[in-house]
């Protein structure tokens, strides 16, 4: 067994509990509940998994009907197995379920999977049942698998718990055993199981969530992610009860370096959502799943195909720590097409050095030898080109990746046995080169390709895709994790309800956030005199508890050009406040200096129920209210993490000296991403919301200012 | 022979040219100059393929050096031919090629397929070869298909003249005949002929144009266009000489709701020249492509496998003429998997009328209603279930496309028995339904369900999308034309040299462009007792042919407020120009009304060398500089398309009341940019360019107006 055991690692995890899901996917004994004679059935179906996958533990068929099931020896009840029981299938209707528990508890079970449906899925009635089940299992030390689920199958020990028909396929000859499976759907699940077999891949183990009474997704994320065996991790998601649960799994897997490509349902209500036009009602769930991915490097793929494709490209190969992508064609069209889609997808579609280029032109003067890199149809009569320039191109080593698209020659003799020997060759010469072959073949042909570690798609565009998700991917990793952020001295926003614009100020400018310096003033010849300390022209504001319409109430006065201003719009603003509302409690007038240069953005934090704060960042004006041209990370984070958030608005020209304009301070405004994430995690329990809006970005050099800023806290 | 032959269809074309194209695809003779014994050689594999085609015409290898060439009569000359010869196909080196053509004409040859390579492709002296070879087949009234091209096949007439080694790939039954392809590229052809095979997809006829020295690919798209036993053109391609003749060839299939889709590549290059920040940059040549294929219909796909997915589903059905969608599935998971992808290709997932609802309830009350319509897994259990429901959502008629996932249901019995009866019975009660099934299946199954003209997928994504582009393809016929433009009174701008302002907004507003009430006056008085007819505030600008750049010059005011400012800035202005060019010629101040209100867009021409004058629209400010959130029409178009580029844009909200503003009067925007459509094309001998920047689109009722204009003639 060469996973770490669960007393190991829930040494430092604080969310994910991992008790148990030893027994879930290496149980040594594994009792069937409603075990049965006919192989179709739902209680037929495992035992005859069971029986045919090699597990090697001990197999109790429980049926009171029969002496013998499918040629075992069955017991009238659990009580009466004489030895231990780690794992127990219940494949009875739901009306038995309950007793059959008692009987799991009294037997000292570990895990329980449950198939059974008609449970929270169908009807309140249900889902209580569920809880007591639930509440139960907990208390007895079992965990649950299920109810409402597929199972799960682990190929290595045999344990193959599960009823899904697709096991009863006939399977090729397997490849790829690296990759886990973890599904909240037992439909998506088959879906790839069986797709997977045509493919070569043989997901090792695989579980499916079903209603997640106890066990949930990112428990098993968090196993897997533990799991030396695993390579890859592919995932199927709906929704996430725990969002800590879910990022300390999904953290647990990045630090580890193990890609977890994820299918997660759910983006259209968000697209329904994100019209409103209220900040807070922008951090719609997707996005913030979306924000948890880019965090801890998850790929995310979107459709079951693309995932498909890609866990194939993941197990098989190392990923690349860049995004150089050399392509090699015999058809200048498809050298075109792969180019344009690696500049869509953002790879970098580097030149060759004039020594390599000189080279290939070398061997044949007709090649194209910028990059693309095209053979021409040469390719097709000189049954050494393709070898000799794979030799070059390789041994340049100028690519973190080469595609090599080679249309249908994989398909007839004698190309495909020049192209056999040419890739075999470059694989001997160069073991470590991320080589991708595009490809129309016999099987054998791509046997022989795959056989060697290269992976082989047969359309050129798919290929420069997986070329894409496996440089994202691997210089995801290999950039510092968020864990490196520092505690720094917490600044605490405890207390309830609103702040007042001064007292937020305060608090963010001890948190660490650029503030605009202002001072208030109770009488306006003070407001004379403490103006003079302030740059014209000076902004003025009501200063109350009791006004948060500020302009509603005549209390913002612009543009104040000299300490006589001052002190008339001091006295205009206490009147207007009077007017708007008598019974206000007045603290005074704020004055501040008034900044007109900068780039105008937008910061937020919302308070995510499932996920605590998260910071969101767009550029003000049209970006934000008619393009949502936001992005969103969950706090904490570093100053890494927050450049990288400046660099995915779409308007980023905007900050990077756009229309001839001064480039912006993005370092103050990455530095303030981070100080303000941090400050809102440290405040989890007491910030609802903060909004810096407008938060503006001076030229390099000066800095940022929150020029107005606004702190919501829970609770009234 | 079904096709309009080449005399009545010339008849109302201006550029295409098709003659000869009937001897190209249903030559009654061949000849095969280098005809060769040798079957996997270039001049013996197209020999081989006409004697397995069932090719009915005659056949005649022409070789000195035998009597007999595979088993035929060979001919030592073209001349010792006794009958007439149709087409030749010349597969000789490049020194023989010259003497070919000769021999070609004197035996009054109609078309010349050329395959040999060394032309235009490999230096100036093989295109200057090319050229002499293409100017004397013109001169003999004989066409020409390459040279360096991979040949053409028709296997309705059986006219297989080509050195395609994938015709030699043995072929599964065909089921589908109507698709015909056209290709720039001989690899690309092949790779889509051979991956057809495993669809279904018999491509009829197929051509590659090579080098393109006489038969252009519109060439072919167009007599395909006109040729009824075509149900579809795939087209693959990397740029064109003649932008009028691809726009009449694809104007043609349009007219006749014939689906023309297509793969052009180079988008990339474009992408660089989109981030140069000069307006005229923008409009670089794939953008123009683009529009040309929104305007003509044309379906452009981004890979092999999408091509190839499209024209299935493209020649299998009737395109929809709506694109409301219904999705039903027995896994939740893919249910929403199936409406995220939808909602994001812009289908109408629109919910089921309430009868409906209440009707499949009743059958299985733990359904989903909504929609996707989810069977739930009771689909695997219930024999009835898929048959009731499809059954009653087809019956309802609420759907323009329902598409059905299946999981592996297609694959394991008795399943599959249960879907394909259900299957059966959903089309014979609903033969026009627009049915679209996603599976995983066995051969057999998928064979089944395709024998009743029902397409199939295994990604029910790819389903989705393809659904997305039926539904834009079908909408797309079902609107008028832009043949339906008015010719309307033409309006010159004869003459060279940029227009002043003044000149071209009296041409622009001659032509419909609403421009502002300007006056231009010549002394302070004028100036004083002229402003007084508009409303205050005005602008007032010098009025000079020498003077491009009127505030560098200091010769424009805003915000004039009063007759006597008026008389002083004419002072001013008058002065500024003085002092800015003193040999400016000087035709005096225009006057204008300085309009506050409405949304900033920019409307520029630019004509462009190969499709002549092509429409640009985009917001103003950020959207166009930043975003480049711009779109393109080729001049003219109507009313309808101008409606197309208005909802396009990315930032569409801002005209349509986002941000609490009345909305625009894109009523007035469209007429503009229909109008000036129709001003460029006219006068697409003198423009070179017009930019109406900003053009201010103003509150519903209020219409629109060119705040500044300018036109570039061409030449000096």
């Amino acid at each position: 067994m060469s996973a770490t055991t669960s007393a190991e690692v829930t040494h430092g995890t604080t969310y994910v509990d991992l008790e148990g899901l030893d027994s879930l996917f290496r149980p040594t004994s594994i009792a069937i509940l409603g075990a049965s004679n006919e192989v179709s059935k739902i209680g037929g179906r495992p035992l005859r998994f069971l029986k045919e996958s090699g597990f090697e533990g001990s197999i109790y068929p429980v049926n009171p009907k029969y002496d013998e099931v499918q040629g075992l020896k069955a017991y009238p009840s659990l009580a009466a197995i004489a030895g231990d029981v780690e794992m127990v299938i219940i494949a009875l209707p739901k009306p038995f379920v309950k007793d059959a528990f008692i009987a799991c508890a009294a037997k000292n079970v570990k895990v329980v999977t449950l198939f059974s449906a008609g449970f929270a899925e169908e009807s309140d009635e249900g889902a209580a049942l569920q809880n007591e089940l639930s509440a139960f299992a907990r208390a007895n030390g079992m965990r649950v698998l299920g109810p409402n689920c597929l199972g799960s199958a682990s190929r290595k020990s045999g344990a193959t718990a599960t009823f899904a028909a697709v096991e009863a396929v006939e399977k090729p000859h397997w490849r790829n055993d690296s990759v886990a499976l973890v599904s909240q759907s037992g439909a998506i699940a088959a879906a790839w199981l069986i797709q997977g077999l045509v493919r070569g891949i043989n997901f090792d183990p695989w579980v499916s969530t079903g209603n997640e009474c106890d066990i949930e997704l990112a428990d098993c994320i968090a196993y897997l992610a533990l799991d030396d065996d695993v390579k890859v991790i592919a995932v199927y998601m709906e929704g996430c009860r725990n969002g800590d649960k879910l990022r300390e799994a999904l953290k647990l897997a990045y630090e580890r370096k193990k890609p977890v490509v994820m299918l997660k349902v759910g983006r259209s209500d968000v697209g329904a959502k994100a019209a409103a036009s209220h900040t807070a009602s922008l951090v719609g769930s997707d996005q913030i799943f979306d924000a948890l991915f880019r965090q801890y490097n998850v790929c995310r793929v979107d459709s079951l195909t693309e995932l498909l494709d890609t866990v194939y490209a993941f197990s098989a190969s190392t990923l690349p720590t860049g995004d150089k992508i050399g392509l090699m064609t015999g058809s200048g069209g498809v050298g075109i097409l792969m180019a344009d889609v690696a500049t869509e997808v953002g790879l970098d579609v580097a030149p060759l050095s004039p020594g390599l280029q000189a080279s290939l032109k070398e061997v044949w003067p007709a090649a194209g030898v910028g990059n693309p890199i095209d053979t021409t149809a040469q390719l097709m009569n000189d049954g050494q080109l393709l070898s000799t320039f794979l030799q070059k191109v390789l041994g340049g080593a100028e690519f973190d990746t080469v595609v090599l698209f080679l249309s249908y020659m994989g398909l007839l003799k004698p190309w495909s046995d020049t192209l056999v020997e040419a890739v075999r060759r470059a694989r001997d010469s160069f073991p470590d080169a991320n080589l991708i072959v595009a490809m129309t073949a016999t099987p054998e042909v791509r046997d022989a390709i795959e056989d060697m570690g290269i992976i082989v798609y047969e359309e050129p565009v798919t290929a420069v895709h997986v070329a894409a998700r496996m440089a994202r991917t691997g210089m995801g990793f290999a950039r510092a994790a968020d864990t490196a952020v520092a505690d720094g001295s917490s600044v605490s926003a405890a207390g309830t309800g609103e702040l007042t614009e001064v007292a937020a100020t305060q608090l963010l400018a001890q948190a660490g956030v650029p503030v605009l310096p202002t001072k208030v003033v109770t009488s306006s010849d003070e407001a004379k005199i403490v103006s003079r300390e302030f740059e014209f022209p000076v902004v003025m504001k009501i200063v109350s508890p009791d006004i948060l319409h500020k302009t509603e109430a005549g209390g913002v006065a612009l543009g104040i050009s000299s300490p006589d201003e001052a002190a008339a719009a001091y006295e205009k603003i206490i009147a207007s406040a009077a007017a708007y509302d008598a019974d206000a409690r007045i603290e005074g007038v704020m004055i501040a200096p008034m900044i007109r240069d900068g780039v105008e953005t937008i910061i937020g934090v919302l308070n995510d129920p499932a996920f605590g704060p998260t910071v969101m960042f767009g550029l003000g004006g049209v970006f934000v209210e008619v393009l949502k041209d936001v992005t969103y990370r969950l706090a904490p984070f570093d100053r890494d993490v927050a450049l990288e958030m400046i660099h995915e608005i779409k308007g980023f020209a905007l900050l990077d000296g756009a229309r001839g304009a001064a480039p912006a301070d993005i370092d103050a405004l990455a530095d303030t991403l981070s100080d303000l994430s941090i400050f809102a995690a440290d405040n989890r329990d007491h910030i609802e919301s903060i909004d810096l809006n407008p938060f503006l970005v001076r030229p390099v050099g000066k800095g940022a200012v929150a020029v107005d800023a606004l702190i919501t806290r829970i609770g009234h």
